[in-house]
């Protein structure tokens, strides 16, 4: 089965890409640097589950969504969309560097500025440049950076006097750019993903990554330390790993796991399947590259040719009971 | 130091208690039931961190906010400001029954029903009762429940025809009731807690939790299993755990950890200083009763006794180099 | 390659074993007992050194020396013969119980003894027997308990008046027996190995036994720990554990190490193949069935039903990444 | 209580001292060069339980016994003696080197030797020196390496021409040395221990060892790995580890433990109880100064200091939920 949106010769574009919306928000900068995207139809839509069901139900070929750090709230609700419902698969990642504008009505100066608006999660990061550059400011939650943006500047009084938003989304709804690059930690970013109906992963690139949700056996104590010594006997550290709630009780829950590694390379693949053995429900989610390019090494003894030599010498051990020479 | 807040003997209440609010949320009703909080003036706020604020600067004796599977989204704020910034002490735990209602503009009937507002945590909770009872009807993303009752009940063209929320909001607001009980998941239970600032923990009662915060040791692999063994090797079972990026990168993170027992258990003790032994920082955020009153019986080796025994043999071996009889 | 000396038919008996003696000991008892051993003939050697040696050289086909809790020194020797030179197999084990005679020259009675001899093994193992039965006695070390029973039975005087050796031994030089069953413990067993030049081990009985040697990697704190955790991440328990010092310094040692199960159960592959990939050097030793007919189930997640639905969901993996229904 | 046997001033030194004999072995060698023994009476007996007696019964103030690598066989025995029985503590530890001499009757030259006697494991230390230098020579056990000197300078036909000894021996038995350094390992050493009644261990001085036999929990599977991940999660390394059976039943063992650090180490302290936690029997058997000097830096956490700041840290919380700055 091939993937339907991401073809390695470029000969067969995605015709259809939805993204989380609106448009002009940090999303649609992922959507354009995103491998497969290019030529694409680019469609906003409301919600991240609203752009996995266009990729479930075959009405778009591949979504963007943010699943790590996002300031737009969509961490949470990605990793509970992916981890139920009916198979994706993880294409690729992208990173976008988060750094907000401070946009406003043409004729705002920053002594004007009493209010200001945006995404809880906005508000949060850039807390600290707000207190020092607009001490007498307090800040008004809106539900999106975008929709911050368009409200401020739609008709009538709006709500606040500046919205933290995207440069493009400033830019579409013709407002003035005060300030650039505000955010208190100039290093953050945001981690998109992107999906595609299930397909066989793309071949290993020697820089990969593993998704996986795994849920605990709900009577065994230590279930957890069982599931991490599944990596750790084969040496592979994780990237990320996040509890979700099951949803039925409080204390249960499944854990999104990102792991170094591709899913065919051997000591990955055993990870994996020693916790199809021990968990009661595991879904795999794609082995793509790394957008960071980082290739680790693997500790002694998990490296392929480590494990390619342990199945050779148990096979000889099997057919003669030594090692020939 | 006394706990600023919760007196035992009841003769000294607090005097003012903060909420995120606004009013006729599930966390006015959590604050409702939260030990030490009777007769207490209720300020409702605009944010987690808002509350925190008020405790830290004294303007308030307790906050109570929801920090586990809220549907005011308030869990990963909560978690963040709990584990940064000045100290604060969980006092108690409360738990909520999530169940919304229906609520309309008087005259309002279930065919009239296209658009359904709320905060999208509460639209993903009611996503299946929704497309059952209202399959004609779009959902609209609100602020906050309080908040999606407030606006279908203002002056004007409302942008939905019914908002799902608690029943005091819908009281409140002056709208009918047009379904109770309503979510996907009749178990689904908030929990918050109450937090003043620090304190010497309550006496342990047999069935107690407590919370810390741990950061994993930056260049260490393996780090977070190493952090695991803490609790499993004293036989301490977790009922929480969760992931917390520390904002500078991608990839690193602290774990905000509730589990099994009090710090005043010998078990509970050796693991937490073993946390500060390993994790370059810990944060230990209280000791307190369990809302569901369970007490878990510690696996053999790991009882209050076991450990009281333990000290008292090594005591008597550093003495005299034997287990005298 | 076929096993030379066990043929499951019995068609093909091996025509000569070797055994640890002098005749009359435990050892040639095992013989006896052993599968595959039938019609063969049997031949004492000096030492196990020897026994390994005759079977390396193709003088022997079969050689049975004691490897666990023997009266007769041997398992120190049996586990370093093994774990050096040219690869040998394990092919059965066998269980004797351990129960002496109390042999004299004819006329002795039991008030007229004053000097037991017998291995030292021997002595230790029936000394309260001895403080009890024979207070007034002291004991004599001998090279072996059949040596202890020859040199009583030669001429002139003898360095003890009684000697504590198998009932055979005592036959065999011409004394007689006083008492049976001298041992301090009842339950006391023997264990033997039957050894052949390499092959491939026997068909899997669903109730196996397989031996390994390892050596721990030099510089790495925890070696031990990781490797136990092949096998406690499969699920697979240790009968037996024994360090062996390397030779070349104080604290560097191999480990001697049972394991249930089979080298062709996936669980035990898939644990020596961790083995082969974190131990500097990994002898495998051979898997044969267990003397005590035991069959422990697998825990949770470890049976071989588990191992082929992982592997069979691997693959549907890495082709099409998901899981066909 | 203080220490019977040895006195840092030296102003009451041991009036006796045992020893596992006869004179002229490696044992008395290491008696020389053991702390507190200077000026005693030394006495040797022929057993390691003998010698073991004799300061539990107040006849000897100290034992000098083989414990690891012993050329003499007194490893095992001595494992299981101090393992059961009435406590005792080990004060001291001293390493002597292994090289033998090759004793024969005056006249006897390199030709001559067709028969060489000794104790079986200095025969198989030698036999790569044999085979090279005595290639007409085959070997013959005897009690031990001094008894094979005592036995060829005996009165009539000895059993062998020449005897693997220690040099005191082959000069007190009246004997030539045709060659000196005598050993197929150059580094190989013999380790032994100092034993008193029981006592309050040697002040710690920065380089010590504890040695400890633990049993294992009967049916608990992993119980091994639970033991030593009581040594993992402080940090502590072992220096030796040997399983010894129960004797009532194969497949049960208790295991002979020597670790780095002294039982006032806080590490070491928090290790052992968990052992007397988990385990259903520990015996301590003392902690004492390393031979060899080394003083190992613990691993991050694992510090004397940290484990000072992190009770420091406990009493904290205890006292005001919070670190007070």
């Amino acid at each position: 089965m091939a993937a339907p949106g991401i073809s390695p010769s470029g000969s067969a574009p995605s015709r259809r890409v939805v993204y989380l919306g609106p448009a002009g928000t940090f999303t649609e900068t992922a959507v354009g640097r995103a491998p497969g995207t290019a030529g694409a139809e680019r469609v906003p839509v409301a919600s991240v589950d609203a752009a996995l069901a266009a990729v479930r139900d075959g009405e778009a070929d591949l979504a963007v969504v943010p699943i790590e750090n996002s300031v737009e709230g969509g961490v949470t609700s990605t990793l509970d969309a992916l981890g139920a419902g009916r198979p994706l698969s993880i294409r690729a990642e992208v990173l976008v560097p988060v750094a907000f504008v401070l946009a406003v009505r043409p004729g705002t100066t920053m002594r004007d500025i009493l209010r200001v608006g945006s995404h809880p999660h906005a508000l949060a990061q850039c807390r600290g440049w707000v207190a020092q550059n607009l001490p007498q400011a307090v800040t008004v939650p809106a539900l999106s950076t975008a929709a911050a943006a368009q409200v401020l500047a739609g008709e009538g009084e709006a709500p606040y006097d500046a919205a933290l938003c995207a440069e493009p989304a400033a830019v579409a709804a013709g407002l003035d750019v005060l300030a650039r690059d505000v955010a208190d930690n100039a290093g953050a970013v945001t981690r998109f993903v992107v999906v595609s109906r299930p397909a066989a992963p793309p071949a290993p690139t020697g820089s990969d990554k593993t998704t996986v949700v795994a849920a605990l056996a709900e009577d065994r104590s230590g279930a957890l330390l069982e599931l991490l010594e599944q990596f750790a006997t084969r040496g592979i550290n994780l990237t990320r790993i996040e509890s979700r709630p099951v949803g039925t009780a409080l204390g249960r829950y499944t854990f999104s796991i990102d792991c170094e590694g591709h899913v065919a390379d051997p000591r990955v693949g055993e990870a994996l399947m020693g916790l199809h053995r021990v968990c009661p429900q595991v879904r795999y989610l794609g082995s793509y590259p790394r957008a960071d390019g980082l290739a680790p090494v693997p500790p002694p003894g998990t490296s392929d040719d480590d494990f390619t030599a342990a199945r050779s010498w148990l096979s000889q051990l099997l057919e003669c009971g030594e090692v020939s020479s």
